[in-house]
């Protein structure tokens, strides 16, 4: 198994960075573009879970795009072969003080590129 | 990409149990053993962000007991090619009423076994 290869790392990191600027314009065709498309992709967000592609969308579309800039730290992607990786990352929004929020993804490489097939994100009390 | 192979699904459904049974009775080191062992492992827990192996552990090591049993739905666990899945599931607790957990993992088929790379738990008002 071999651990962050550079090429796919830096594969990776390009993803990771288009979605990123997809959350903070909410482009919601992009965002969904970058996650894998079947009933099988997950997504617990802050307030919702959502399982499917489809209902992924739904609420991305149903979601105002008031207040989503945030920071980010503490970002680790971590590549598994050729086709797998994970990305984490704490985040914090001025709108929201006192929470640090927690990002995790799981990446595939699927034919048409990385897809994230399963995502988690929530907030806590900043420790 | 082969999706659920079903030799494959059902490795990852036995290493799936072997930890919630772990969770169930504390067995902090059976935990453990079934996290990759890495300074790159990262568990964002209901309280607290753990990055490294060592941790996880020690947060599992001091943690209470009390109050760890759940039930669990809407399990989802997925396997992409030979060495990679993801698992999700709700859970809820009697002790904390009103609410869902959120528990994602991603394991990868490690040398020596199928290890968690990446874990997120979390607790929302139930929708």
């Amino acid at each position: 198994m071999d651990i962050n290869l550079p090429d796919v790392k830096a594969d990776v990191e390009a993803a990771f960075a288009r979605y990123e600027a997809a959350l903070m314009s909410n482009d919601v065709e992009a965002l969904q573009a970058l996650f894998w498309n079947s009933d099988l992709t997950i997504r617990y967000g802050v307030g919702e879970n959502l399982y499917s592609y489809r209902e992924i969308g739904a609420f991305r579309a149903a979601r105002s795009a008031v207040g989503l800039a945030r920071t980010t730290s503490r970002t680790v992607i971590t590549t598994f072969g050729h086709d797998y990786a994970t990305a984490s990352t704490l985040f914090h929004r001025a709108t929201i003080p006192g929470k640090v929020g927690r990002q995790m993804q799981t990446w595939v490489r699927m034919p048409d590129g990385w897809r994230v097939v399963a995502a988690h994100v929530s907030m806590i009390e900043d420790p």
